[in-house]
Formats: structure tokens, C-alpha cells, sequence
């Protein structure tokens, strides 16, 4: 019976948020309980200021699930058992779990929302707790699970690093860096050249992850479908600040991957990117620009360099594979958050991928994430022989 | 014999940069002078920072041109042989008509480079002066321009208003806001709720059009690159943050076009704002929150309250007028602009539009420009019947 191997590309992970204490270098401690109590406080803010959709919605998804995924967020035998129900052999984790203001989200903000105006000592501090903790988890399974690091590079290059080598050691393949650089220099900035060589040396594949966003949109009328409307944008900017500046030229070896910020947008960005390296009218103000700046098209570091974590793709997305190539979408569920499509991801890949040639689909839905993150395919394939949904499942 | 009546929603214009010093009030002059100065240092050193590819490109323009179109940029008459030329009956007039760096922009940036940071006094000092020789140009063959004024809004709120009324009452009927806010607040914020009334008493259609950019990226590897990669973003970016905020509902005359800015990223991401507003399973976490921000789904303010000053749209472009809308899209070509299609309008109307229906062609190349910014059909027949292209040029 042919059974997809399915890596989703996109998971969280995290303890309750008090845990991480003892994951926290003791010199931290008390800015750790200080961090903690504001955390809660906000917490029940949140909680509070539900609106009754909100808190319908609640009951409804705790109900359904069970608890919401907070055992699952950081006990891997309940982790394993739902992965299992959901037909997911590997998983690429990413931080903060925190499911509808639950709390379980990295130290002093060293998870999703990482950026350039977080103090340095701490968020680094918050980072090595995380990194920590993750690597115990990867310890359970280890075959099914690619911890990402999380690792602020903004604000201590050589502290960085050395938490990259830290990780690398440890066993993780992946680094998350901080989706906004806020009030320090972008990503095209020299400065950075240390990561990049670190991360192709150590062979950590360097993701982004939306969630964070620009501090300029200050409450007010329509905040939150305006932080909604433009959020991809902030995960996706990182993609042409690192490519025009060449990062993939002086170091092949290394890889990006974009993740949970759709697909949609890609095609018809990258395009453009090419009409300008290859250059008319239009850009001819510009002299030999574009070109001078790297070395190939950009849509040719498309499934080398540049990857699209696609968390739960539409049929759509999936339609436009062929434009941003079939080697660079990686599928992803967001587990346990609750704009995934857990616990309803068999019906889910399904729907999207009925009519999506085997060998496509098995490439977007496991393979390239396999090759990525480094899986190793054949300690997976009993899992794959015995969850993996079946070609008749998904085609059926 | 049909012909089809052309606006171009976008042109520019402007006399040399030192012409303004009789139209700024006389205690900025010192100031201007200034600028002035300034300004021509800076264009000596991108005159002399060309490289060669940009050199032969400035001269092969020039010899082509004439002279690259520094007359027509602010000589009626000669600007009205060369719209004739190119079979546009009318226009819509944006500042910084400076081509090549060749030195014709409004005084002390209150042109396409207006923005948050700016001194808020200065700036609207180059406004007013160049709103008042805008009003001059358009007194020559007024029936076949529409100038922009540029109102810079982030500074000071009556003032703007002020200068509103000013620029109305002398007949200008389009007014262009910065199209970044920088640390100023963002335009969903209240403030800003009498520029808004004021545009819709006044019947200002709010412009922002592209070219300025976000300063975070910072001189280094590919900052050229980047700035082209995402110029389009932030010019974009006023729609969704204006249109969430709410202004259209309390202002229903209130019309907003964004131009020259391409027309490929609005279907799909006015798309994803509908799917948010529409709700489903993976924005239940916000509750009501979309719904309760605007009235109507996003995609029907297009065409009423939201347009496109789609400047030399590409043949991809305009086939997704069935969903952006064939009501929504304005076709310009960016006179006398290098990047534009001057002077191959013609020609490049041909290639775009030789197989769309002509009813849909007649409403992008001119009829919602001449009922957006209230042209006056009827005054225009007799140039249209003398220069307008022909059915048989356009479809032939």
C-alpha cells in the first residue's frame, strides 16, 4: 500500500510559559519572574477582553481537541500520538505553542515576536532557554522532529554564533531569526556576514515565521485586520533583502525558508525580481544594477537557497506550484495552533491535493522537507508504513 | 471613425527647480535657496555616478526625446504636441517631473518624496509653491488637465485642511498625500479624520503614488534591488490601512487611487482581506473583529471608493481586470518619465489592449479617469475626434 511521507513544515512547541525557569541561566532568574508576571498579567487581559465569538470559539476548539493541544505543546507521547492520528511522520518545530493566549510562549519574547527593540542580553538569554528545552524535546522521537532554534542575531553578532554552534552541537538543524529588524541594520548590512557563513558552515537552514509586526500601526480603528492584511509582508521582506544582497552567492550552501505566510504572493514577486535582472525599458535608468547584484535570475535560487514553509496551502496556492516550483513549497499544518488545520488534517490534504500528480504531491507534502531539514528518510519509513495517509486516502 | 477618449492618470510636470523661488512665499526664500543648493550638489553626483550603461542610456533617451522631455515638463504648449503625439486627450498631473536626475522637483521634497520626516513647515511651504504654478499650467488647455496637488498631511492637520481649500478653490480637483507616514502616526489613526471630510467636501480625489521608500534599508549590497522590490509595497500599503480604518464608511465620497504602482498584487491581496472579512475556521480566533472594522467586503469599495492609476500596465495586468475590477483599473504612461511609454504610447496601447473588448478598453484608457477626477466629456470631443486612437489602430 503506498503510503506520503508527510513532514509538516511548521509546528510549535513549548512548555507552559512558568517552566522555562529552570531552563534559564540562574543569573536571569529574577528578570525571568519579573518577565513571567507581566506575561500572565497580559495574559488575562487577553482572556478577559475575549468577545463572546471569541470565547465561543474557545469552548468549541477545547472541546473538540480535548485541551486546545497544551499537553501536546511539550509531552511528546501525547505529541506523537496526535501526529499519528493526523498522518504526520516529521516535524520542523518552531517556538511559542501558545495557543489563544494560553501561555506557553519562549522568555522575554525570544519566540515569534524576536526583534530588533527587545533588550539583547535578554532575549538571547530568553533564546538559550528555549533552545534548551527544544533540544530535550527533539530528544524524544528524534527522527520525526527538526528543532528550530530560536536565535536573535540582532543585537550580539559573536554571542549569536556561538549559540549557533551551541545548537548545531546539540543536535538542532534549524534556526529561526527574528522576522523584524526594527531600529537595526536590514539584512543586506555586511554586518551580518558572520551568520551566514556560520549557518552554511553548521548546515542550519535559516528560517523567518510570521507573527511579528511593524510597531507603526498603533491601536486604533482597524489595527488588527490591518496588522492581519500585512503581516505576510514582514515574514516575506527578509527573502529579497538577503537575495539582491548577494548572501547566496558567497554562500551557496545556504538555505532560507519563509514559513507560515502563504504562497499566494511569491509567484507574481519574484517575476518581478526576474524582469528586472533580465532588464527592458522600463529599467534602464537603473544600468546593470540588478545584475551586478547576484549572479543568477532570482527565481533560480527558488528550491536551492529560498523555501516556503506553506503552512495549510489553498487549493490555489498549491495551483500556482508550477510558477514558484515544485522543489521550493513545503507543506505545514501549524499544530496545535488553532488556524491549522489540526485536528483535521487528513480530510484537509485531501481537499487540496486530490488532483495533484503523486509525485508532486509527495514531494511538496514530505520529500523536499526531508531533504531541507535533513531527515533521515529511512529510520522514518515505519512510522510512514504504519501513519502515512494512502494515496487512496488522499486521491480517493 | 471611433476613437477612444485617453487619460493618462499619471504624468509629471514641473519647471526647472530654481523656476519655483518666485511661487515660494517670500520668507522660505532663504531657506529655498538652500535647498536649492543642496539639490544640485546632490544631482552633480548622481550625474557623475552614472555608470557608463546609464550614460548611454541618458543620451540614446535624449536623442530619441529631443531632450528627454525637460520642456514638455512644463511648457503647455509643447507638453500639448507631445499628448497629441501620443493620442492622450487629457491628464492627470503628479509633481517631480525630474528626469534622470536632471533637476525639476518641487522645493524642499513636497514631492514624490514627502514623507514623515520631513520639516513639517518647509514642506508645506514647497507644497503651497508648487501647488500655485500646478494651478498656473493647468489654466493652459484646463480641459485636458487634472493637477495634483500635494498636500503634505502629517505635519499639521489645519494647515492641510487650509491648503485643501486653497488648491480646490483654484480649480485643482486631485490632491496627493505622503505616501509614507515614517514616525509620524499611521492613517488609520483619528487625527487625520478632517483631511478625510475635507476630501470628500471638497471633491479632492487622495492620491498617493509611488517612488518613495521605507529608510531602514540603508546604503549597502543590493540596496538598489531592494528599494525596486518593494517601492510597490508602501505605496500600496495606504489602501488597506485607510479602507480598515473605516474612512470610506464615514466618508462614502471619499476616493483614494494609488497609482503607479502596478495592478498585479491587488486581486489577491483585496482577496485575502475578503476571505478575512467573509470569515472561516483560521480567523475565528479574532472573533468579529473584520466585519465589525468595514461595512461592505473590501472588494466592493473597489470601483466606488478605491482605484488604480495603473501606469503602463503589462498585458498580465490588465487580464486580471475581471478581478480587480474593470472599474477599478486607470490606465497612464507615466509622461515624461524614462520608465514610462512615451514616446511609444501608441504602440504600447496596441500591445496591451488589441484584444480586449472595446467597452472594457474605453473604460480603463479613459471613461472612469474622466469620472474619478471630473473631466468634462463633452470638451474634450473635439480633441479626442482630432488625436484619440482609432478602434482600427488599437484592435487592427
Amino acid at each position: 500500500m503506498d503510503r506520503y511521507l508527510v513532514i509538516s513544515s511548521d509546528t510549535h512547541a513549548g512548555p507552559p510559559s512558568e517552566a522555562y525557569r529552570d531552563y534559564v541561566d540562574p543569573q536571569y532568574r529574577e528578570a525571568f519572574d519579573e518577565d513571567l508576571a507581566t506575561k500572565l498579567a497580559l495574559r488575562s487581559i487577553i482572556l478577559e477582553a475575549a468577545s463572546e465569538e471569541q470565547e465561543k470559539f474557545r469552548e468549541e476548539w477545547e472541546e473538540e481537541t480535548g485541551d486546545g493541544g497544551k499537553l501536546a505543546s511539550y509531552d511528546p507521547t501525547v505529541r506523537d500520538a496526535e501526529l499519528d492520528k493526523e498522518g504526520i511522520a516529521g516535524e520542523v518545530i518552531f517556538p511559542d505553542a501558545d495557543v489563544l493566549g494560553g501561555g506557553a510562549s519562549a522568555p522575554f519574547s525570544a519566540g515569534l515576536q524576536s526583534s530588533g527593540e527587545l533588550d539583547g542580553e535578554l532575549v538571547m538569554a530568553g533564546a538559550r532557554a528555549h533552545n534548551r528545552w527544544l533540544a530535550e524535546l527533539c530528544s524524544a522521537s528524534p527522527e520525526r522532529r527538526c528543532g528550530v532554534a530560536t536565535v536573535p542575531i540582532l543585537h550580539d553578532i559573536d554571542g549569536a554564533v556561538a549559540e549557533m554552534q551551541r545548537v548545531a552541537a546539540a543536535g538542532l538543524r534549524s534556526m529561526m531569526i527574528p522576522t523584524l529588524w526594527g531600529d537595526k541594520p536590514a539584512y543586506h548590512d555586511p554586518m551580518y556576514e558572520p551568520i551566514w557563513s556560520a549557518a552554511e558552515d553548521l548546515d542550519l537552514v535559516v528560517n523567518v515565521h510570521s507573527g511579528g509586526s511593524s510597531k507603526d500601526i498603533l491601536p486604533g480603528p482597524g489595527m488588527v485586520p490591518i496588522y492581519a492584511t500585512e503581516a505576510w509582508w514582514w515574514a516575506a521582506r527578509p527573502l529579497w533583502v538577503l537575495l539582491w544582497s548577494g548572501a547566496f552567492d558567497r554562500h551557496p550552501g545556504l538555505r532560507l525558508a519563509v514559513t507560515e505566510d502563504g504562497a499566494w504572493w511569491l509567484p507574481d514577486i519574484v517575476e518581478r525580481m526576474d524582469e528586472k535582472w533580465v532588464g527592458g525599458h522600463n529599467t534602464r535608468k537603473f544600468g546593470n544594477l540588478f545584475r551586478e547584484s547576484i549572479e543568477r535570475k532570482p527565481s533560480e535560487y527558488l528550491g536551492t537557497n529560498v523555501f516556503l514553509g506553506a503552512s495549510t496551502p489553498s487549493r490555489y496556492e498549491i495551483s500556482t506550484r508550477g510558477r514558484a516550483g515544485v522543489r521550493t513549497l513545503l507543506w505545514g499544518n501549524d499544530f496545535p495552533h488553532p488556524e491549522g488545520t489540526w485536528p483535521h488534517t487528513r480530510e484537509s490534504i485531501h481537499d487540496v491535493f486530490h488532483d495533484v500528480p503523486t509525485d508532486e504531491a509527495a514531494q511538496i507534502l514530505g520529500l523536499t522537507a526531508a531533504e531541507v531539514y535533513r531527515f533521515d528518510v529511512d529510520k522514518l519509513a515505519s512510522t510512514v508504513d504504519r501513519i502515512g495517509p494512502t494515496h487512496e486516502e488522499v486521491h480517493g
